[in-house]
């Protein structure tokens, strides 16, 4: 058998994000325009919703995008290219009015990723991509996450019978040339600057370079940046280079990481 | 006699910048690397300073940047292409050790930038390119001025006789598709923020909309951006959206200004 995340179309979840917002219209787009790199790919959802969505990107000329049912993640790979396929989770809201704030779109959302995110950690699916939801919606949901990364790290903490203490995660944003790490997220920008502490900071710096490693198969330079303008200008701007951050560059380095900073 | 701004070729005045620190390069490789711009620029500065500049630009089969002393903006329209003109400021110092913080260094960098900045205002130069200064350098020369900003707003207060509080500025960032301006500069983060208020953004609204009229020679589109993470998203990670920038917004609309946000 071959592994999952080494066969030429890895299975990948894309959740359809809250349902009165432009996530399902992405998705049907990327079926639409880009097929080949669709293979593969299904989406966790509901049909109706998807239905709309492939309707709302129709082009005059084009043919319409079938949408499908599947049961099994396994069956996207038999999807012809451009058929969108789509495994409903029981008990989805069908279409939602554009735009607006509702609770269910935002019940809605979250299952997806719960669902989608307990598939990758039973090793269903090779990873999942995640579309828009709406941290208000979600909160009116009584969800109590403010986004897809502590949703994500719920779902990993109890599959592996941990405290969330005890699985801290960070955001990545990744590209071919760069990937930038996050000390802090969803927080006010003045809690986020209270969260810039020796300990966050080295617990970033490990994440990263933990993460890197296996990803990259070797170890990655970090370049950690600075909070104030100009770097704080040798703490004319503010002192947290020189009091929070240059001390925890220093605690990583000393455990051998490649980190330097911090960079203006 | 042609109005100098309407002169095909302007004269500007570049600032040296730090003697310590890359300006005098980047000021060199211009004259280099793209002669036709630069005609009409001409260098307020110290010779031996740009002499050592082209020399460190110098390229194998390439033949050296000549740098030549004028005495009068007016001289640099006659100077041969790549030909680097220097209006030499009495007193400055030579040449400092690369990458020093140095009160010298300061010194000279701000004493270009008020001349070029009083030539502009008695219109003899159409405008100031300013190299490079290090604000550490700036303030151990006793320069009480954290930045290039502040150092013309107050030889523009002077000139206009009036208080640097009668002469508020900002700082804008500028391209031909996008116009940033800020509402603070040059403080640390957290004071960045405490600096966001109804006046002050109001203020930063004015002063954009009036000097963007100037220059476009219309009213410009303003979006307004916002202070945290998704704009607050609703007030959960932060209310400054709600109870400072949109209200400020709102006054700038009813002075009849096309501001709207605030953005995330």
């Amino acid at each position: 058998m071959v592994p999952i995340t080494q066969h030429a179309h890895p299975l990948l979840a894309i959740t359809q994000g809250d349902p009165a917002g432009i996530g399902p219209e992405i998705i049907a787009k990327a079926f639409r325009d880009a097929p080949d790199q669709m293979q593969g790919a299904f989406v966790v959802g509901e049909l109706a919703t998807l239905r709309r969505a492939a309707a709302c990107v129709r082009r005059s000329g084009v043919p319409d995008l079938p949408v499908a049912v599947i049961t099994s993640p396994a069956q996207a790979r038999d999807m012809p290219p451009r058929c969108v396929p789509v495994l409903p989770l029981a008990g989805l809201p069908g279409p939602l009015p554009f735009g607006a704030v509702a609770a269910e779109g935002g019940r809605a959302a979250a299952e997806c990723v719960v669902w989608a995110a307990q598939a990758a950690l039973r090793g269903e699916i090779a990873g999942l991509v995640t579309a828009p939801l709406n941290k208000e919606s979600l909160h009116a949901a009584g969800v109590d996450y403010p986004g897809h990364t502590e949703l994500l790290q719920a779902q990993a903490a109890a599959h592996a019978g941990v405290a969330l203490a005890q699985m801290p995660v960070r955001m990545m944003l990744a590209s071919d040339e760069l990937c930038t790490v996050l000390v802090s997220i969803h927080l006010a920008l003045r809690d986020a600057i209270d969260a810039v502490t020796p300990h966050n900071v080295l617990q970033t710096l490990r994440i990263t370079h933990a993460a890197l490693c296996k990803s990259l198969g070797r170890a990655p330079r970090i370049g950690v940046s600075a909070l104030n303008p100009h770097a704080g200008e040798a703490g004319l701007f503010g002192r947290e280079e020189i009091e929070v951050i240059a001390p925890a560059i220093a605690a990583a380095r000393r455990e051998g990481l490649d980190a330097t900073g911090p960079w203006a």
